[in-house]
């Protein structure tokens, strides 16, 4: 199968906009939806789901620790009963509001602060997976490529579900297959270069890090972001690469 | 059918505890349960929805208005897009997780401030209604018996979703079918005049009201409450009454 | 005392932006600022307080029914005592963070529903005044400008507090001397007729209604939005109209 | 001076009860009140203020991280501006709100998890530290008795701030000073322990460790719970030992 293309979207709130939703839509295979507890009130939520539809998008929820004012991206030290209880809400909320549209919710990518406690944390992790293990019916799980991949799907199958592995094109890797700091030179990609690691990925499988290795990577899927005009002309030079 | 007794449950929220949910399970047939808006975290829903199942009680939604601090008790000025979104939202949280526990979800029975707009304003009680009939399933809605209970029973129809109707055990109704203003004395029964109420709607669908007319209503369903030691009690013999 | 200018100011939420504070700034003497319940939170509301001051901008608290989600424009029917508390609440927490930063609040607006409730409901009016009137220092209150207008100065002195009236610079008013509705055609001035209410309000204290009748306003300040480019604009010819 | 007695009061919000305010309350020298962050509405909070101006009880601010389902017991990976702009907001709503009832705000102490990450964090203390220093008024902090404290009181007296430091009468302390784990066998006092730990502390300034060593605190108060009825009896027989 095809690399597909994922974003964040439905990441307004009430008065507020965020997002290119509309511009983006049409470049993209699979809609991360926020589900309130991040970003994402029910009318945009409802309206995000309805966009994905027009531009046959897959769907899939964007839960995240229960932190409005900090968007999402503050580590909160939760119970793992917390965390399989306030995914388990925010997947059903969007689960049940895209069947009532004819549609079905695909997956569960966590969100800002809850991906990365996701990431580096067993515990959040396992809890999360449990949400999805214990929800009514077969969900994925995405989860951030790394050389871990093959044990995170370990652990996925020992729960009976499964997983799927995004990598980012506009950010440089390093050694261990993590994410550059933002703070370091060279984190964010230029154009060239993220259409390079692009096709690496897509052809090889594998990405060149900071230090000039070559990684194997274990990608389904690539995360972009359509916040502005240029990350949108940005999406559309890749999903070309991701095609040709 | 027989009549059924349901309780407003699940009202605990994080730390805060309310309500005798455990002392109420054994004694009703319907649990209406907080899905977050008012009252009831996920945790708190979870919890809820697994002592439901444990006492083969029945299970609704029970969504507001959001507002936590006055826990979904004062009006809010919603459009009918809004309202309709806030409730499948709500409705799809608390059906997707009831589901995951192997349970199904019966009707929905709006709270407080929502739940009295619905009765007064034409408007809202259509947006209700419209996201009942948009949800993926069938899902019955509970009104209020009133004397208008036969036009709400087709307005239900005309949108293709079922309807069940509460009357008061405690509560004095007006000539109009409407509750006694709790401001008016004799508003609230005394024990006695809440199991007469209680037998004469079981037996004769009728309630007596203040002024001594007799009227008749319509009545699938009593609303109970359960906050106290008193209140566990009335229930019991209301049971004892029904039953009989 | 000149007509000022105010202007609705730190409605950015997290996240979120809002406004074209830093461009709206230069132009206006009075901005209202968000106090968290509706929209601003702590860091916003520091940031709003320091451009403020750098920019000799007056400062009132723009307190707000609790709704983030509906960003303050939905009625909600609370009790006298809550609004009290929740007035006080909001202008505390503003007040005492301009204090910090060397400024002093000088007035409370009230913004969205609730400002609407305070003009419609004498309740609600009274709420807030009496919120004001019990604050530990003087602040003024700022209402619509309408032929009512005497009688709120008079109800704000039996209080013991201070007032000011506001007018809309691009609105079309009724012959009640309230805004016509903006479902109803010329209900927003052109840039035009904006200019030429503004130079009637200066100059004569009067504005022309919507049947043609010469109205008599008791205006301090004028209230204008800094939006969008096109709004910034509007705000700089209306500086120079009231300036001249 | 007298070691004074600090509770944690006015948790409460909405519709939702909790602690025993009015019991607590003849028995105390200091309440610390929610700030509506974790607990307390603003309702709450101008009932909590009122009570304690009747029993004569000093009041302080009690900021926390904005988590009301979790009661703010969650760490939050907050930024140091944020913190600064949080706790500023939070200790002026409660300032100006007691000083409106002719109360005069004396201290600031954090709660929950913004407490024990105060403590852990120098980061996260020094901001705290910042806000208070930044106040517009002195108000002191109330910070854990320990080891550390002269640490403590050094960092707060370079940013031009006074200190309070409080013990535990309940809870055993291990060798470092720091509460031994809820976790631990002996780590929660049995009432006759308890009576015996206030005592050394007002006598001889320090505590006996979980393993036996004698351990110098330099302690202003004591923070007792007033949750339920044999939490007011132990409060009351503090009371008895610190007074004699």
């Amino acid at each position: 199968m095809a690399i597909q293309l994922n974003c964040d979207l439905g990441e307004s709130f009430g008065a507020w906009k965020m997002g290119m939703d509309a511009a983006v839509m049409p470049f993209i295979d699979q809609a991360n939806i926020a589900c309130g507890f991040h970003a994402g009130d029910p009318l945009v939520m409802r309206k995000t789901l309805q966009l994905a539809k027009e531009h046959g998008v897959t769907v899939g929820a964007h839960p995240a620790y229960p932190d409005l004012v900090g968007f999402g991206r503050r580590s909160m030290a939760c119970q793992p009963a917390e965390i399989i209880a306030m995914v388990q809400y925010q997947v059903a909320a969007i689960d049940g509001m895209a069947k009532s549209l004819g549609m079905e919710l695909a997956y569960v990518k966590p969100h800002g602060a809850m991906y990365n406690d996701m990431m580096a944390k067993t515990e959040v992790r396992l809890a999360i997976m449990e949400a999805i293990a214990t929800y009514h019916r077969p969900l994925a799980l995405m989860l951030q490529a790394t050389p871990e991949s093959a044990a995170h799907r370990q652990e996925a199958a020992d729960k009976g579900i499964g997983v799927m592995f995004e990598a980012f094109a506009d950010r440089c890797y390093d050694d261990d297959g993590k994410l550059l700091s933002r703070t370091k030179p060279g984190a964010v990609h230029t154009r060239e270069k993220m259409l390079a690691q692009v096709a690496q990925i897509c052809r090889e499988g594998t990405v060149t890090t900071v230090s000039g290795h070559t990684l194997s990577l274990d990608v389904d899927t690539l995360c972009v972001h359509g916040d502005n005009d240029e990350g949108i002309a940005a999406i559309a030079e890749i999903r070309q690469v991701v095609k040709s």
